[in-house]
């Protein structure tokens, strides 16, 4: 590594202060709008879930002056409550996106954090557009350099969730210009406050937990703003970060090449609003439906050859409500068979986990393990009661870094996501919006029309 | 252990909501009254700290409705910020309390949760004890059970940060009667935002992360009231609280005796505003300066015989501001004989830590390592500059469990740390009413006065 440990964070503070966007690579800016764009659309989409519905009204009732916009509700409420609900709504459905390699989903809470912000503290476009792609970066290396599966033990934790507020604070930071020392103290404020672990798995405080996070880095960036004091080295200080969340950190990973190497470009999108690791499962039984019109009461069994995260995950052959149902590779296998789809209304609590027809197929839906399938990665056969198997295998699911999806295929997905929510044509005015918000002298109008 | 570990959330919560304080032993009803007057205390007495003005001043841009009081302030905020605000006050001198055994500071926060939603939820007074009580029941024994140093590593977490989000779910979701799936919800959702490490020492942060824990344990029992969902195990769960922040639980210390061991009985006052650990050098040094009246400048050195604790927090010889004074032991011990005082005022950082004087003897003191030391326990020798030495030992500090505050001695506090606040003759009010709290029949009463 280029510098000794002692100084990480101190590095990782000043160039988020001083890092000049003009002298990033054209391809990084347009990932960061990519991801910008995915997530906004996310966050409309997630606007009325009921759990996102009970979090606003229930916090709600302690928010303060109507400065930032939520997503989606045609209401406003304070800052940091916007934060925190808009980041909520962005990851309720596990539609939001995903590293291609680090367990962590970055770009929801960072996005509700400056979207937030810029409608107190006005800031154009393409400000905020870098505050996002900073905070991504800061999120993605932290989770890279510190929890990269299957170091000792990091499973367990959240990646996303303690991650989160890091990136939070380097993107709110970057917003509110603070120096050096100020960002060094917002991300020592974020870091000893970040948390989240697994045992949330299947209920909505898993979209709490980065929420939560975004929010806290905000919150750490507005105080450190106005001089309130936190460890200056949060990350290598002793008994810091990197002591009690890895036991080997990845020095490179989390700060080398810094505007050099971009880990904002390895970012993909969910073309399914379920776990990362069950993709290419759905993936795969679309394409056997399609190629075979299978009937579904016809089919005997379904194999399913499974990665290991999508086994220590996704392995839930009885999903209770729609949260457990996001992440229950035999709940999408049984819809992608009987409905030929895979959306967010396939997975309703009040429709689709009762459905007796889904319930039945999941019976007939056995994965195994295959320690060497990567995350995009699937083989699945199909067996009809015939005895006639049908097999198809996957090598990256569509969403994942070499299939990836097209900004064709991201506008379709926002459509998909904000039109139930907020009309076709708000949603088309959105859609061009967001992907000219780099030219916004006010960011904030972005915010505002997405109400 | 008497019951199987996959019940120890559902335990935990059953007996939170369950447990009849008319049961409780006298002695735990006068210990939990003890402790809520005297964090009480610290709450007034911190609340015009620069550090909580800059924390209130900032994020009450964001706050909603004025319903709860900002104790010492004269104003009121909305309930979650009132509770992240009083619990920073009641903390934010290091003055407040700490369990015998646990290294945890467990009352700030929880009595700041319990008395932000008791002005918005009317309570008895006797009501809010009893949520107090089992607040600090809940996070000394999670900090029992989970982080006693020196156990693998865990001495670089933050004991008070990392429990008090459990202890505070408990807390208010006791005041708010939920039932106990809902108030596994709460500790499930708590125990996902539980957070903090020492790598803050010596700022502001270190008493922000309890206080945050404080109030993210209000919002999980807000937000578990009104249905949001989370791990029903947060504790015992595969990848939850248990298997990522400590090795080798201790079932029993946890959730053993529930009812009929209490840990609040082993709750310790603070008899001066620094670390716990620094007390017994205080004691040491005053009894050396009362029994040999030394002039300072001739006294050659002080060598003092330090607990591990002492050492690894508060080995400082030369603190650069008011947070660093507060655990620095150099700092006390020249307060103690150049001033045969040690109060809040003896810390300020436009005074105290740039005293030449005390600057110059803090040169002279020099801290030795005696790991047979516990934390209440110190040999202070002084050499004068003619060669004559005097030696003090301390083998139980004042305010120790074996040395124990008296209530007299809580009021005494009590009125030097409110004094300067409120006044003398509304503190003495307070005094009154705080003792008799457990008579209100509407606990906001307290909250209000204190304003």
């Amino acid at each position: 590594m280029a510098f000794p440990p002692e100084a990480i964070t101190a590095r990782l503070a000043e160039y988020a202060v001083t890092t000049n966007p003009a002298n990033w690579p054209d391809s990084v800016r347009r990932e960061a709008l990519r991801s910008f764009f995915n997530v906004v659309g996310c966050m409309i989409g997630g606007a009325r879930h009921g759990m996102v519905d009970i979090a606003d009204k229930t916090l709600g009732a302690f928010a303060g002056a109507p400065q930032a916009t939520l997503f989606g509700c045609g209401r406003k409420s304070d800052v940091l409550h916007a934060s925190l609900i808009n980041g909520l709504a962005s990851s309720i459905y596990s539609f939001d996106d995903t590293h291609e390699v680090a367990v962590v989903h970055p770009s929801g809470p960072i996005a509700a954090a400056v979207l937030a912000l810029a409608e107190s503290r006005p800031v154009s476009g393409e400000d905020l557009l870098t505050a996002f792609a900073l905070g991504v970066e800061m999120t993605c290396r932290l989770c890279l350099g510190t929890t990269v599966p299957p170091a000792d033990g990091s499973f367990a934790w959240s990646g996303t969730g303690i991650t989160m507020s890091f990136g939070a604070a380097a993107a709110a930071g970057r917003m509110l210009r603070l120096d050096t020392q100020r960002m060094r103290v917002a991300m020592g404020l974020a870091l000893s406050e970040a948390s989240g672990f697994r045992a949330m798995h299947g209920t909505a405080t898993v979209a709490f937990m980065p929420a939560h996070g975004g929010q806290m880095g905000l919150r750490a960036a507005l105080l450190a703003e106005r001089g309130f004091t936190a460890g200056l080295n949060g990350l290598e200080g002793k008994s810091g970060y990197l002591s009690v969340f890895c036991t080997k950190p990845d020095i490179d990973a989390l700060a080398g090449g810094l505007g050099e190497r971009f880990e904002l470009l390895r970012n993909t999108y969910k073309a399914y609003p379920c776990g990362i690791v069950i993709q290419p499962i759905i993936d795969a039984c679309l394409k056997l439906r399609q190629d075979h019109r299978p009937d579904p009461d016809k089919i005997a069994g379904v194999a399913i050859q499974a990665s290991p995260g999508a086994m220590a995950l996704c392995n839930n052959r009885d999903p209770k409500d729609e949260m457990q149902a996001h992440v229950s590779l035999h709940h999408w296998t049984a819809v992608a068979f009987i409905r030929g789809t895979a959306r967010i209304v396939d997975m309703d609590t009040e429709t689709a986990v009762k459905d007796p027809a889904l319930m039945a197929f999941q019976r007939k839906v056995e994965a195994t393990l295959d320690p060497t399938l990567a995350g995009d990665q699937t083989e699945v056969t199909i067996t009809m009661t015939d005895g006639t198997r049908h097999v198809c295998r996957i090598e990256h699911a569509i969403g994942s870094k070499l299939n990836p999806m097209s900004d064709a295929d991201l506008e379709r997905k926002f459509t998909g996501l904000a039109e139930p929510v907020v009309g076709a044509p708000r949603t088309r005015e959105l859609i061009d919006r967001t992907w000219g918000v780099g030219s916004l002298a006010d960011a904030g109008e972005l915010a505002r029309a997405a109400a």
